[in-house]
C-alpha cells in the first residue's frame, strides 16, 4: 500500500478519518503515521497535533509520534526512532513515497476548510532529532513533494529567503530504484558485488541497484534480476561511467578481481555484453 | 556561460545561427556543440546533421561530433570522447545543465517551423559509444529535461512502450552541487575526506560536496566552504544518515580515524556542532 491508491488523485477530499480509512488512503483512525519499520511509512496526516510541525506547502517539517501527555498534548518525554518513527526513516532509506493528508485542524494556509484532503506523494529527504518547543527531543523529518525535491536554480541571483537556499544548484545524480532492484539488494544482503562493503545506517543497510543494460530509451534494458547488480554508491558511479565492466566469466574488466555472486542470483550474459559494448570492451 | 541566459526563456525563437550567436545562446556559427572539456558543454544545436540523433521531446539521444565526410556528411571514422565530445561528459560528471536549441532542419516533430528555437535546459544522464548507422563508432548521449529526469511512476501498471521503461520506480537519492561545493572538491582534489578514495572516470574525478549544516529549511545552513566536506558517495550517504559525525578536533565520532584536511580549507565548528546535535552527539 505504498504510493498512490488507484483512482484517488491529489486534491481528493474526505469528510473524516473513517472516510480516509475506508478509501485506504490512511489506514488508521487515530495515529498520525501509518507504516512499519521494515516496509516504510504509507501515509501521514497533518492535523494540528504537534506544535513543532511546519508546513511550507511543497515542503513539510514533520514531527514523529510519542512522548506526549494524552490529556494536554504536550511533550513530556524524548521521542525515539522506533516503530512508526522508524518507518519514516525506512521510507527515506528506500526512496519510497509517503501519502500526505492535511486536515482542517492543521494550522497552516495549506489546510482544507473542512475534513481531510489527500495532497499527493512526498518523499522523506532528511531526518534528525532536535529539542522541540516543549524541551524534549523530537524526531523530525523533512518531506518534500516531487517538484520541491528537484528544485534547483541555475545562474540565478541569490534568493532573499534564507541563506543560500537555492544558489546555483546543479544536479549531479539521481538514484532510482525498482521493486526488482530491491529484491537483488536483499539477495546480496546489501553488500556491494564489487567490494563487499555494506553501508549500515540506523534504519537498515543502504545499497544501490544498478541496471546493467540501462532502463529506458534508447537501451530499453529489462527490469529483471538478471539485469541488475547490487552495488555500493561508489561502484555504482564507476559502473555507470564505464570505468569497469564485467566479463561473461564474471571477472572484472578495468578493476582487479571478480564479481561477488549469490547462488540465487544469476546474470544474463547478453546484458553484460551490452554494457561492455557501450564502453568499447 | 553555463545555464540560462538572463532574459531568454525556453521557447525563444531565433532567425538564424548568427542571431543565436549574438544572443549568447549558442556561441558558435557552425559547430553543433559549444563547450570545452574542463568546463563542460554550454549548448547544443539539433539541426539534422547526424543520422543517429533521436528526439523524443523531453529526452534526446544525441550524437557527438567528428569522423564525418565534409561533402557527404556520412560517418567515415570512429568518434572519440575528446574536445567538445568530452565537454558533454564533463557536463554529466558535474551535473551541469546544457542549453538545447532545435533548428527547422532537424527531422523531428519537435522542430520549429523556421529558424531556431531555444528549448530550455537539459541534463546529460548517460553517455556511451555505439556503432552508428554508417558502421563507425559514434559518441552518444542521453539528454533529458528536468521533468523527464525526475520521471518515475509508483504503483502504476507496466507501461506499453518499451520493457520496464517506468515500472515502479522509487527515488532513493538526489545529489546536488553548488559552485562552493565544486571549490571544496577541487581543494581536496576530489579525494574523500574520510577514506581518501578518489573515484576516477574517463572524464575526470567524481566526488560529492556534503553540506554539514544542511541547506534549505529548516536548517538554513550557509553555502560557504567552511560548511562543506568533500566526500565519496559512500561516506556522503553515511554522513547524511548521521552514522558518523565530526568532533571539533576533527576526530570522527561513529567511525575510527580523523578527518583529512587541507591547509586551504578550514571548517566552522558551529556547523560541525549543529550536525552532531542533529544526531544526538
Amino acid at each position: 500500500m505504498i504510493g498512490e491508491i488507484p483512482g484517488i488523485v491529489a486534491g481528493a477530499q474526505f469528510a473524516n478519518r473513517r472516510a480516509l480509512y475506508d478509501a485506504g488512503v490512511h489506514r488508521a483512525l487515530q495515529k498520525g503515521i501509518v507504516g512499519a519499520a521494515p516496509t516504510g511509512a504509507e501515509s501521514i496526516v497533518l492535523s494540528g497535533g504537534y506544535v513543532d510541525d511546519e508546513d511550507n506547502g511543497d515542503e513539510i517539517i514533520y514531527t514523529g509520534r510519542g512522548g506526549r501527555d494524552v490529556k494536554t498534548g504536550r511533550q513530556i518525554a524524548d521521542q525515539q526512532f522506533l516503530a512508526e518513527n522508524k518507518a519514516l526513516v525506512t521510507s527515506r532509506l528506500e526512496g519510497l513515497p509517503v501519502r500526505v493528508i492535511r486536515g482542517a485542524e492543521h494550522n497552516s494556509p495549506y489546510s482544507p476548510q473542512v475534513g481531510y484532503r489527500f495532497d499527493g506523494l512526498f518523499w522523506v529527504e532528511d531526518h534528525w532529532r532536535e529539542r522541540g518547543k516543549d524541551g524534549f527531543l523530537v524526531c523530525r523529518y523533512k518531506l518534500v513533494s516531487k517538484e520541491a525535491r528537484i528544485e534547483y536554480d541555475t545562474n540565478a541571483p541569490q534568493q532573499p529567503r534564507g541563506p543560500a537556499a537555492r544558489t546555483h544548484l546543479s544536479l549531479l545524480r539521481i538514484v532510482r530504484d525498482t521493486a526488482v532492484g530491491k529484491r537483488v539488494k536483499a539477495l546480496h544482503d546489501y553488500a556491494c558485488q564489487i567490494c563487499g562493503v555494506r553501508l549500515k545506517t540506523g534504519a537498515g543497510s543502504y545499497a544501490e541497484a544498478a541496471h546493467i543494460r540501462p532502463l529506458g530509451r534508447p537501451h530499453n534494458g529489462p527490469d529483471v534480476t538478471s539485469n541488475v547488480l547490487c552495488l555500493c554508491p561508489n561502484h555504482h558511479v564507476l559502473f555507470d561511467y564505464g570505468v569497469f565492466c564485467v566479463a561473461n566469466d564474471l571477472s572484472l574488466i578495468g578493476l582487479p578481481g571478480r564479481l561477488r555472486v549469490s547462488r540465487k542470483h544469476t546474470l544474463d550474459s547478453s546484458h553484460l555484453g551490452y554494457h561492455r559494448a557501450m564502453w568499447g570492451q
